[in-house]
């Protein structure tokens, strides 16, 4: 890391991802010489915590990006598009939401995967973070497809509600509490109950019935991988988990992998945890990814049912690596590289 | 329905299936003439109510099924395997086990989709009940292959604790109240805490990584749609659910089938009830799906990533069909043609 130190913006800095990304650049030791949190009207008055400081939230407008280096985006897909093309024209944005995901100007990165790609950000200022549940997806299999060319992927998702935000962990709380007591089980965020239930529904549907979730995961694995052929198919479900999305990954190769040399690959991988010793029930759950940054890989095995087919189990904490610390570490290789 | 009744047998009275295999002959009006309520030493002394009557627990033993006619037995692989060859010289055994299910003189049966194997019970007097997840999804997906021919299938499984028994659902039970009442959090079934977390482990894993549940789509699969040569990979897990398992559904067909086609399908399938308007939120869910005995599907979508492929979300009582209501067909059918 360089000796230089940056003034670093978090936008919607009270949501759970926001919160998140303060505590990921204390916790990195990100060079922040100045931190300042903006947020909507709503949180106007709050503190938050940064390496000890009580530093206020303050409103976010058009003028809040005077000054700043880098401005990491968490407030949604609304707000990104409104500040974040008035914020890069002094800054370097990483934004969090999907809007600027697929924009061909704007680079897509997990930086275990295509870190390069960062350089591209002088194009419009903004470099987009992944989508949570395609994060943890691809830096398990930027390393397979690599060695053995991956063909397709049919994936299925256990997805926590944290990656709905704040309101959402509340509406588990809340109506596990309910149903633990015999009472009626209030609903706020989701369609249906998620308490002891699971909805295969995330974001809005599509015309060609698949949800935006699920389109996120064929069209940003294809752009982050740059590998336009790799064929993806998702199936994305919410389930009563707080922290954590899980994932069964089925791949099929051009060559032929062994369950060892996927191992052995894996172990080497950045950003990768193997946890796949079943004669001790050792493999990821959520309630292990959760409060670290390590895709867990477990469950490998050969899939018989085609020549060159694996499954695979895979990981992740959905605020951390899903969202704030990739943020980070994108800043990270902007700070060290570019700025 | 024939007008003759019949001496019935429960085996595994007191467990969780056991308990609806008797809601279940009282709910369909099967001709019961009498009914024996067996388990074993550890619930002697109870009853169980049948059609206004209190019956008596009786310990199981070789001299339980005199007289019988039809013994459904759901009291683990270790009884039917000392028990059920006993009762098979006189009465027709259906069993809930997997000990007996790849058994080629044991017919293996889903009554909506091979009815007809039943015939085969004269050879050992035997019937197997399928696995509750590979049981749905026969249901949901023989029609397709009918008209289609299926290659492979890729599942990926959401499945309730109901389906480990009794025991499992106290589990949940306890580990979700200590942790909304922050306490230590008991575990006493299974190998990892199963509240707001997802097991993927179920049942013993075997030598290839597989575990015994996932073998089991595999093998009873393909034996139950007499399709050896259909490709079956299965991840099969546990949610933090009561009842209802889910299935994410991949498959992968001869002939192209699209949306609607698979929709018409499907509408006229027996046992098949379509919930599928994502324009209302209508999708199959655990919530739903428990405490009745369709197979719920839903999410329909035409996989773009090869020629003929069909995502759908599979959902059914895993008790229910998935165990209870599936024996107390397959004996309805036997009491119509066979007995």
């Amino acid at each position: 890391m360089s000796q230089k130190a940056y003034n670093v913006a978090v936008a919607g800095a009270t949501g759970a991802v926001g919160n998140q990304m303060i505590q990921c650049l204390e916790e990195r030791n990100f060079p922040v010489k100045t931190l300042r949190l903006l947020a909507s009207a709503r949180s106007k008055g709050r503190k938050l915590r940064f390496h000890g400081d009580e530093l206020p939230v303050e409103v976010m407008d058009a003028n809040s990006f005077k000054g700043i280096d880098i401005a990491l985006f968490s407030a949604g897909g609304g707000a990104s598009l409104e500040f974040a093309p008035a914020a890069a024209a002094g800054a370097v944005v990483v934004d969090n939401s999907s809007a600027w995901r697929m924009d061909p100007d704007v680079p897509l990165v997990v930086p275990e995967v295509n870190p390069h790609a960062i350089a591209g950000y002088t194009k419009k200022g903004i470099i987009a973070n992944p989508n949570c549940s395609t994060i943890q997806m691809v830096v398990a299999l930027n390393p397979l497809h690599k060695e053995a060319r991956i063909r397709r992927i049919v994936v299925s998702t256990y997805q926590a509600v944290s990656g709905t935000g704040k309101k959402a962990i509340e509406e588990l709380v809340d109506q596990t509490r309910a149903m633990m007591n015999f009472l009626d089980v209030p609903r706020k965020v989701y369609p249906h109950r998620i308490a002891f239930n699971c909805l295969p529904h995330i974001d809005k549907f599509e015309a060609n019935g698949y949800t935006r979730e699920e389109l996120k995961m064929v069209n940003e694995t294809r752009k982050i991988m740059e590998a336009p052929e790799i064929g993806v198919t998702a199936t994305t479900v919410r389930v009563p988990v707080f922290f954590g999305h899980s994932e069964s990954v089925n791949i099929e190769t051009e060559k032929k992998l062994t369950v060892a040399r996927v191992r052995e690959l894996l172990e080497k991988a950045p950003g990768v945890k193997l946890v796949d010793d079943t004669s001790k029930n050792e493999y990821p759950m959520p309630k292990d990814g959760a409060g670290q940054d390590l895709t867990l890989v477990g469950r490998i095995r050969e899939d018989e049912s085609i020549s060159n087919g694996i499954n695979m189990w895979i990981v992740a904490d959905n605020i951390r690596k899903g969202a704030a610390t990739n943020a980070v570490q994108i800043a990270e290789v902007l700070a060290e590289n570019y700025l």
